[in-house]
């Protein structure tokens, strides 16, 4: 829970999506892929920061998250910020910012701001993730260049 | 209507989103940016291509879409390919591709493949988009380029 979490839908819902948001950061932190996907719908589809535009299946994207996470020497930083979740029936969606930072295998630092949007569908009662759209801008100055250097 | 789209929920919100994202690309395509913004929320929330982070409110995404729309010396094409539509109570989301294409006023050729997330809330009776998320994914091998030559 974070006053830094505005909400349009008030309620039980609302309550337990953020709590399933503030899970997957803490899953994130411990490096964990399993826990990290363990509300992901099987289909769920994920348009994330690494091409290709899409990949499909929760396996797929808790293997991803695996292979990244082995790419930091000590825990990975998620710091949700500007998070507001909208809830209706058995819909619901998401959407703020992510700072993700730690030290990388190769001695480099991360901290990089990023956009996240996840979309749930209530399925057997339970809320699973069925998309997930995380990236950041790029500039369009010629350079293309992915925007990594923003904040909030 | 196209058969590329795919629902998980039918009926006749699904087919009236639908016929709204259909209208948004004729929209983009006559480059008419107050049609384009006709069925956002007066505080809509845009993750664009372009930085910052995030655009806040219709004027805002309007007078972008204008000046954008001003960098084509004609049509600014828009294709939609796998487009799924999750609809439920009063919240809706949307995810799938959009090929922007056309030829640019300094001469150069436009055709990116562009990730795009719509998530709605009924408001008033008429459905709204309170969010949109628009990316590409970028490359991880040093250059941190966008991603700008991938097709789904």
């Amino acid at each position: 829970m974070t006053s830094a979490t505005a909400r349009k839908s008030k309620g039980g819902d609302a309550d337990e999506l953020e709590r399933m948001i503030h899970a997957w950061t803490q899953a994130v932190q411990a490096r964990d892929a399993d826990a990290a996907v363990a509300d992901y719908a099987d289909d769920v589809r994920n348009f994330d920061l690494a091409p290709p535009l899409q990949h499909g299946g929760r396996k797929t994207i808790r293997d991803n998250l695996q292979g990244w996470f082995a790419t930091f020497s000590g825990p990975v930083g998620s710091e949700l910020r500007d998070l507001k979740i909208e809830t209706g029936g058995d819909v619901a969606f998401a959407h703020g910012f992510n700072r993700i930072h730690g030290k990388r295998t190769d001695g480099s630092e991360t901290s990089v701001w990023i956009r996240l949007t996840l979309c749930f569908r209530k399925i057997g009662g339970a809320w699973k993730v069925t998309h997930e759209h995380t990236s950041v801008p790029f500039y369009m100055d010629g350079s293309l260049k992915a925007a990594v250097d923003l904040t909030p």
